[in-house]
């Protein structure tokens, strides 16, 4: 409705849809200002679905130096805060990104509450006082999640470590969000039962809940919007809520697990989680296969799913990446330097899974594969998907040895349709070769979802952010998403609007801010909620 | 924050914060009435992350006199628009559902638009006049979505049922919401795919969005959450958004996918989907087993689900329902009246299916199983599954010849935990028998969800809904919801309010109020969104 058609009409009828007014028509109204209806600003009658950057205010919040007495607050409340150095050094970046915070981006709290209603209480104060909130779990992420863009508070999760429940016949588990998955394996392994979604070994459950997670399992489990029933959230104002009950099936209103999953910290923190376990499959066995050409690979991989075998993983390792764990001592294998998939395939029993490699075996031979090995014992399995497991420390130890000592990784996390996957890759194998470094190809390939990996030595992060960009350029114009697993962050802001476009980005923003209306959690990530924010990204 | 706390900050501390007005305050700025400040209504400060309903003003909406000059501009565009009485009583109820409109509750006019900007055109013009928009897809709900609560037009969304793109590769299509799913397994069928969610006959993609429908093969394929990858919206205001590309794997922000799903058209109208599909399986048989006790049955499903077996339907009838299949003439066979389980089992070819059948013998007969009966050909596994197919026909059947001939059945939609599905069936049956109501149990009970229908005679309303009642509170009382697969419409608000309690509704009132600030948008439905709603539920 344009402004004019307002002002036109009937006092009531103007009335209906003016369900908000911003900041400055308050200001204006209490002191005595008199340009709002002249001049409106167009956020002044949100009609609208979305919020553009444009309409908003910046954000202002808590003045740095008072910082120190609110936190006193929640101190005294008995909540555990620190502000040492190591600590504050651990929560402010990570080894694992070549995306570093900004020298001024630093916390100037960590606080780590162990119970929801400790994160309950925290909330309401750093609310009131509008203080930006850094949610902190695994710290594990490659996207500047847990950048302090605004120098506030960080909230740790990592103490709120307790499994709560576990339902054996209902496969489900319920647990505290600071959980690391891993441990909650060990913990499940006694019942039987694991937990399907494999990503980095230090994630936790409020980081994997964060940034929908998933790893070399989602091919069968999918990502952690597939793992988790219900979550218990506190939203910015301190309001615990949970979203669903326990079954497993729900249409009991909107689904806000869902809208958690992936928020980044942005909406809320996650305290508890119910999440779906699985059976340990009863007997598993590895394949391994080499062919001529990538093509034949992602070919194969369809053929695999239209066969309606399910594999546990699927994934594609490139030449360069095979040749990287030849080199390495991770493996007691050399390697062909050829496109390769390694299959993880489970099952009810030893007769189902040999059914299984059947007819993988034939897809693969139908598709010109030059070597297919399958485990035939439980060491061999573990042999043979080391080769996987290793990729990443492998890729570290070639690039310290034979590229530069100080040699950084830039990881991509792009996904396309299967489809596309061989024409993407093989389009990028051309942008890699053109230029001077040297990459690697990792896929969940069962996903569509790749990690191309560039090597670079130091001074040169400008050149191979460049190739990055055409990467994920080449990746989005195919369907593709600029994250497949690993989030948006602060570092691909400009490449999720790329991909979704303003309307997209601007509904997203909405929803924020109607949940955070003071922009305090996680503030700048996923997408701009400042219009004065000038980051490239 | 309180309110005398903001009074005592300094002006720019106390502006920050303030991002919104409500109408009333406009009103008194504009209209020069000066008691904003000494009272405020609740919502004046939306600081917090929810919305009460008593802290919003009622809806007003576009004068009924005044509804056909706004319909006749969306005419004027070439968009199909119809009043005549057959299509108004079309619209207006449903003959699935006891849950029957109000005298008051009719359309005045239908919209069939033909295209997503067709959709965003009419929702412009709508959204600009505020008159209310009630969503239309198969009309098989039974829980009242498509009432028109508030007399205004229906957007019917059939003629939107193009198949768009099939990709085989990726197991994906792309379809306009009309789309019948029974209709996509046709178009499907011939590439060897089938899609996933198999709910009534009559229903279409956008209807099954709205109320993330799932049936008999959710324990396999999961409801409608699990199999959508994509979609396409026009919001409210007519804005068009696509939630994600088409890659089945992303972590690329907010979940808006799932957000749409489930959230029964309140916040906007589906125009097209890309949705997973499914190899048909190689090979499929169905296995009946009759149990003396139900809780046999339960146990052997928690115990099929640890061994790894992924059954694509495991089907509970009771009772009462076998006897009503043995007195029906859909199928050859008279049946035992025992609690009965139907397992659809598929696989990749005969030799792991029959492995599959081994296991579930094998678990069958350790509790207790009377008879395990399972099909060797696809005449015979047709002749078993129709049992089950035709349960509700069956039904209808004996209570038209038994019981009165203008019976009614009134259909629960409870899930519980697997883990607690015996005892509360059992105390349920209790409830019943205590009655003088005769019953049917039909569960999907891979999830946990099922179907106690009562039959009731022309003025015994009151008294099964006053069973019915209990029966949900006995559900949610044991972790459940009040539905599993058909929501909420505005036949169970008050249930909703029950199971998630008021501040997750309430986050839920918060979302839809952003995204649909005129409350336009299929008003009254899961939750209420205007304070003056005495209705019960």
């Amino acid at each position: 409705m344009s402004w004019r058609r307002l002002l036109t009409s009937t006092p009531i009828r103007l009335s209906l849809g003016i369900t908000a007014l911003t900041t400055t028509s308050f200001i204006a109204y209490k002191y005595g200002q008199s340009s709002i209806i002249s001049n409106p600003p167009s956020s002044l009658f949100p009609l609208e679905s979305t919020t553009k950057l444009s309409s908003l205010p910046p954000p202002k919040y808590c003045p740095q130096e008072e910082i120190p007495s609110v936190v006193k607050k929640i101190e005294e409340l008995g909540i555990s805060v620190t502000n040492t150095k190591p600590e504050i050094e651990h929560h402010t970046g990570s080894e694992f990104t070549t995306h570093k915070p900004l020298p001024n981006e630093v916390p100037q709290f960590i606080i780590y509450p162990e119970t929801t209603e400790e994160v309950s209480q925290t909330l309401k104060i750093l609310n009131e006082y509008k203080v930006p909130v850094v949610p902190f779990s695994g710290g594990t992420s490659l996207e500047g999640h847990f950048h302090s863009t605004r120098s506030g508070v960080v909230i740790d999760t990592s103490k709120m470590n307790k499994v709560l429940q576990i339902h054996e016949d209902d496969l489900d588990v319920v647990v505290q969000s600071g959980v690391n998955w891993q441990e909650l394996n060990n913990v499940l392994k006694p019942y039987g039962l694991m937990f399907g979604t494999d990503c980095g070994p230090s994630g936790l459950i409020s980081g994997m809940v964060g940034t929908n997670a998933s790893g070399i399992n989602a091919s069968r489990y999918g990502a952690m919007s597939a793992n988790v029933i219900s979550l218990t959230v506190v939203l910015p104002d301190g309001t615990i809520i949970k979203t669903k009950q326990r079954p497993r099936k729900s249409s009991a209103g909107y689904n806000l697990t869902n809208l958690f999953i992936g928020s980044e910290g942005t909406l809320g923190i996650v305290t508890e989680a119910i999440c779906k376990v699985y059976p340990i499959p009863k007997y598993e066995t590895v394949a391994v296969v080499q062919f001529p050409e990538i093509e034949d690979s992602t070919n194969t991989v369809a053929q695999v799913f239209k066969s309606g075998i399910q594999p546990t993983a699927i994934e594609f390792l490139d030449g360069d990446m095979m040749k990287c764990l030849s080199y390495s001592d991770y493996t007691t294998r050399k390697w062909s330097e050829m496109p390769t998939l390694f299959f993880k395939i489970g099952g009810i029993n030893k007769t189902v899974v040999n059914e299984n490699i059947k007819i993988l075996k034939s897809i693969t031979s139908q598709n010109n594969a030059k070597l297919f090995e399958f485990a035939t014992s439980d060491e061999e399995k573990e042999e043979l998907f080391s080769a996987r497991k290793n990729a990443f420390y492998a890729m570290k130890d070639y690039g310290k040895n034979e590229i530069h000592e100080n040699v950084s990784i830039w990881v991509t996390d792009i996904a396309v349709p299967l489809s596309k996957l061989s024409k993407v890759l093989g389009e990028i194998n051309q942008l890699i070769k053109k230029s001077s470094f040297e990459s690697i190809i990792l896929a969940h390939a069962g996903d569509g979802n790749f990690h191309a990996d560039l090597f670079y030595k130091p001074g040169e992060r400008k050149q191979v952010e460049e190739i990055v960009n055409q990467m994920i350029k080449l990746g989005i114009s195919n369907e593709g998403t600029v994250s497949g697993e690993h989030g948006i962050g602060n570092s691909k802001r400009n490449f999720l609007q790329l991909e979704l476009g303003d309307d997209t980005i601007n509904l997203m923003r909405k929803i924020k801010l109607a949940i955070d209306p003071n922009r305090i959690m996680n503030p700048d990530k996923i997408f701009k909620i400042d219009p004065t924010d000038r980051g490239e990204y």
